[in-house]
């Protein structure tokens, strides 16, 4: 990275921390006596605090949305892309707010952090911790940060669920909900992709049953396999054969297990880099708040009646790819919320590059993004 | 299981081995001097040697197709719902035989056997091996059986990669090619999992690099993830929703890490079942064979010139919800065929069980099986 960023970029950005000392109770049952939240914000509150929009991460995300954190840093944030100057959530018009879910590894109280209980870090005790939970804690930063109401809430897969979740929960606290590549559920193949990362890492020797941090180790196995099996469900068939084909790394095979064919090498790399920067317990409980988002549950498994009292307006997007959350679960979406008379927009944008195509500067993708966004009064 | 078996089974069965002692020059450049081949046969062989079936089996698959090892078997062969007394492969007309194939083990030579160099287990060192050279070892084993050319060489997913490529190594050996659920080549996506699974089984501790045997464990983890994956790949999104929904093992939210929803019951006890009754060492190979399946490769790429000297007549069949080898997949060897006005017939078949159907017993796909095999001279 040169000294400069992009004209579009909002530049350098500094994490804060707020304490919360006020208990949170969960869905588990369970009761988080007090807590941490990491967040970054991007742009200015206006007066009457109408252009805060709230973005909420996906399964390997964090609070580092947009901008970089020094001039040294090789990448901006995870969602760069859809966040800055002139960009879908343009940041001349709107207040962004990006935070990293309780649980998580990357500032805001999670497995690795100090259980006051016990002096020692939460690992495998810290609470199994839901969508609606995480929803219950992002009001409690709007609260302290004098955000009523949210012009939007918006996130892609997981973080599409939290913000559908918003919508239901606090009704009056939402105009816009933005929900990309998500789904009113996970299916029993989801489920399934889950269990097996979950598996991968319990089931290393170095788990230690979750006290790994008191071992000194990580169960690096575990969770690069995990992360290894994510990638294949986040690309398409299509953009695999687009991008990697059945190419070899040495033009010709070698008859032997070392790496042969280049999809072999990224899916390897993918693995081995993510495993120094995330940690394996957070990755546990966030497939676990993903098998359990269920919003119909509660409602006779009937999600237009989950959806009843909503107040927010919809953007619903999909792309045709995806096959770990394909259009038809958007559809879904969609369906329930017309059901109720909502306002909504789908858009299903024809895409190779499958589930991560929602970070991706797709050009129809983002002009409808900019469009819906551009729309919302503040 | 009874003491008597279904009147469609062909009963009792008993494995034979033939040892050979000519030398088998492999595609890695590498040469076996001997091996064994495990095979059952099945009805009996007409005078004039023409109503031989050979059955080639697929990724964890063996020699024991059809009937029962004993009266205490709980299950029959794993692809008794073929073969039998009126079945689609009648063993009142034809003459099956069915192989462990090398690099197996059930019994054929493979990384378990003694390696004659060494007089230790090949473990690691056991030759990477293709279909081509499994082709190969499969012609020896018919000269020895006395079999110049088969009515018919049959079958699924990695099987049928064998029946294709018998058509284009011995075009003057094969009379009929039945390909179920297979396809010219895997595609990226299709490598990633078997990546997946060798990292699985590759970095287990106690993988020992291969040589496992020698200290008495097995890499029990990365086998039974290994074996989870290939569930979920062989079964359809439809089939798990069909099957096992989310559907919860106790009905209602646990709010921790054991067993939850009912697919990861499933998958479990798939994983954990399968450590105990296949080798490791095995299952890389078999994945590796997978991978370099490509027979236009040669042809630049080219499969329909790959195909240009066959002279089999074939039944191409493939499953709408299979997204493993997907019907697509199928129509190119067809497409292939067709334009070297080969004799093709092509069934694709509804169903819902994903890759897995191959192995089910649905009644359209069995009618087809049965027609085409009837209409076979013998």
């Amino acid at each position: 990275m040169a000294d400069t960023f992009p004209s579009d970029s909002i530049g350098l950005v500094t994490p804060q921390t707020l304490h919360f000392d006020a208990p949170l109770t969960l869905d588990c049952g369970r009761t988080l006596p007090r807590y941490d939240i990491i967040y970054e914000t991007y742009g200015q509150l206006n007066a009457n605090r109408s252009n805060a929009v709230l973005i909420c991460h996906a399964l390997s995300g964090d609070h580092h949305a947009a901008g970089y954190h020094s001039t040294q840093d090789k990448k901006p944030g995870w969602w760069d892309s859809a966040i800055g100057i002139g960009k879908p959530i343009d940041t001349t018009r709107f207040f962004v707010v990006c935070l990293n879910n309780l649980g998580g590894c990357k500032g805001s109280t999670g497995p690795t952090s100090l259980n006051p209980e016990t002096g020692k870090p939460f690992g495998p005790d810290f609470p199994i911790i839901t969508v609606r939970d995480w929803v219950n804690a992002q009001a409690q930063l709007s609260d302290v940060l004098g955000i009523h109401q949210w012009a939007a809430v918006v996130g892609g897969s997981l973080g599409g669920m939290q913000a559908l979740q918003w919508t239901i929960d606090y009704p009056d606290r939402v105009r816009h909900c933005v929900a990309i590549a998500a789904a009113p559920k996970l299916s029993a193949q989801n489920i399934a992709f889950n269990e097996v990362a979950r598996q991968a890492i319990m089931t290393d020797p170095d788990f230690h049953a979750g006290h790994y941090y008191e071992k000194n180790v990580i169960p690096r196995q575990g969770l690069m396999l995990a992360r290894m099996l994510g990638h294949i469900t986040y690309l398409s068939d299509d953009s695999m054969r687009a991008k990697f084909g059945r190419e070899l790394r040495e033009g010709k095979l070698n008859f032997s297990f070392d790496v042969e064919f280049q999809i072999e090498s990224y899916l390897r790399y993918q693995g081995h880099s993510f495993v120094d920067r995330f940690d394996a317990n957070t990755y546990l409980l966030m497939t676990k708040a993903l098998d359990y988002f269920d919003p119909a549950s509660e409602h006779n498994h009937d999600l237009a009646q989950a959806f009843a009292n909503v107040k927010a307006q919809f953007l619903i997007a999909a792309f045709t790819s995806d096959w770990r959350f394909s259009p038809a679960r958007s559809r879904e979406i969609v369906k329930a919320l017309l059901d109720n008379k909502k306002q909504v927009s789908y858009a299903e944008i024809k895409a190779d590059d499958g589930h991560d195509a929602f970070l991706m500067p797709i050009p129809l993708y983002q002009q409808i993004f900019r469009a819906y966004m551009q729309r919302i009064e503040i």
